[in-house]
């Protein structure tokens, strides 16, 4: 049973450097808290489009709005939170177990993801009604 | 002595998934030729900035246009070439060894780069005249 909770998404203040020549985010080692087995990034996105819809069993990951905005829905199977990504400089660490969607995109917007682990369609719960009873127990 | 020339410089396809939810594009270790110590972004540039301006003797990098467009302009001492990006599935891969300069970014332009290293100020040849000595052995 996984007991993480969405009190356990945490905003990331990704370290960038500011300067005439505009600004400079750098990932590394000690940034997020998982090295980066996976990158990738959603664009071209229709603005009523729907991402995501699952959760992971042993996948973390962070999501950066690298361009424009989106909404991140995030939900625990008891509580559900949603928070509008539109900063490069913030990364939002979602852990193990949790159901994420992504929605509202904004015309132009980049998704950028990086994940702690290779892809694996076993890792994935993409039922939602599973997904509750993988956090009762 | 590094003997890796401009036409090692490569144009890496970057494998994508495109229904009517947008595009997905995604990184793993077979997409480019070594696995991701560091990511790294530039955004908020102003139009007329100008960045890099110097060579790796150990990391290499792939170089993505995630938004916008903007140019690299790569040389080897020997030869130079100027390479457009404007395509998030295209990743520039430059190997060791190649002086790099980056100009001419469009308004709202992202461009991501992926290292083989963790930040290394050692790993940088930050002077035209050194580098071209470095190339000469």
């Amino acid at each position: 049973m996984n007991l993480n909770t969405i009190n356990d998404v945490l905003n990331l203040q990704i370290p960038n450097v500011h300067d005439i020549r505009g600004k400079l985010a750098v990932i590394e080692k000690e940034t997020i808290p998982f090295s980066i087995e996976r990158v990738y990034y959603l664009y071209d996105v229709p603005n009523d489009a729907f991402r995501g819809g699952h959760a992971h069993i042993a996948q973390e990951s962070v999501v950066i709005a690298l361009s424009g905005s989106f909404e991140v829905i995030l939900d625990d199977g008891k509580n559900r939170k949603r928070i509008m990504l539109n900063k490069p400089n913030i990364g939002l660490y979602i852990p193990t177990g949790i159901w994420r969607e992504i929605e509202n995109f904004s015309s132009g917007s980049v998704c950028l993801v990086m994940a702690s682990t290779v892809f694996n369609e076993e890792d994935y719960i993409r039922n939602y009604d599973d997904f509750v009873s993988s956090k009762m127990g």
